[in-house]
């Protein structure tokens, strides 16, 4: 694999990690110092360790429903160890009947760097457009 | 001056160019490419001339009021011709009078690479925290 098809992977990872609401293996993705500028509540989040609380809390508040991420237009820049994505997230939520109950999309972008020949996220950012007469956010692509 | 320094004068000539509504200048900033995830209104702008259109509507709009825009918690990480910026940025707009008429925070990544010795925004993702229970976007920090 090359370096754009490792980072790629880490999609992969983030993907399989919501589903399985496996927050262990969803942090194996963050560096420790890792900004995320996150779509809900605040305006940033600094530090694995602050991070993973907001993943616990996202994942304890599907009670028994599945998430599914899919993404699309990902594009992936690699510069020496640093390493950029961005793209479209699709997120949906699955009852345990499997009934769809709830879609929306986010636009993503990761920056990721090399240390001990492993890539992790650094800095994330999601988000929505606003609707600029109401303030509204829009959630539907 | 290193290359973390090239990168940050160009958060320079975003304010200065905003300042003076001086739609070439601004636009040197950007890679024919570029992929902006802009706060306002659409999902994705993809392309110079695209984005030129959006910041000609933008100055345009701002009649004989000027935008005063100011950086803060920059951070920039350089590898290879790559780089990363991430940052909170205040924008104020002041009446011809020196009044303050209007003030918001967004949260700003870029993404630059370097070519022609000249280092290029060829992503930009600005947004602002949505509230959870209300969907409407935070734009007082």
């Amino acid at each position: 694999m090359n370096d754009s098809d490792d980072v790629r992977a880490l999609l992969a990872v983030y993907s399989e990690a919501a589903h399985a609401k496996d927050v262990d293996r969803f942090m194996t993705m963050y560096a420790p110092g890792v900004r995320v500028f996150d779509l809900w509540g605040r305006w940033e989040v600094v530090g694995a360790s602050a991070w993973r609380e907001s993943i616990t809390g996202w994942f304890g508040s599907l009670d028994d429903d599945r998430v599914v991420v899919d993404f699309e237009g990902v594009e992936v820049s690699v510069g020496g160890d640093l390493a950029a994505v961005t793209a479209m997230v699709g997120y949906s939520a699955d009852s345990p009947a499997g009934e769809r109950i709830r879609q929306m999309t986010n636009r993503l972008t990761w920056v990721l760097e090399r240390a001990d020949d492993m890539w992790r996220v650094t800095h994330e950012h999601t988000s929505a457009p606003v609707d600029d007469a109401t303030g509204a956010v829009i959630l539907a692509r």
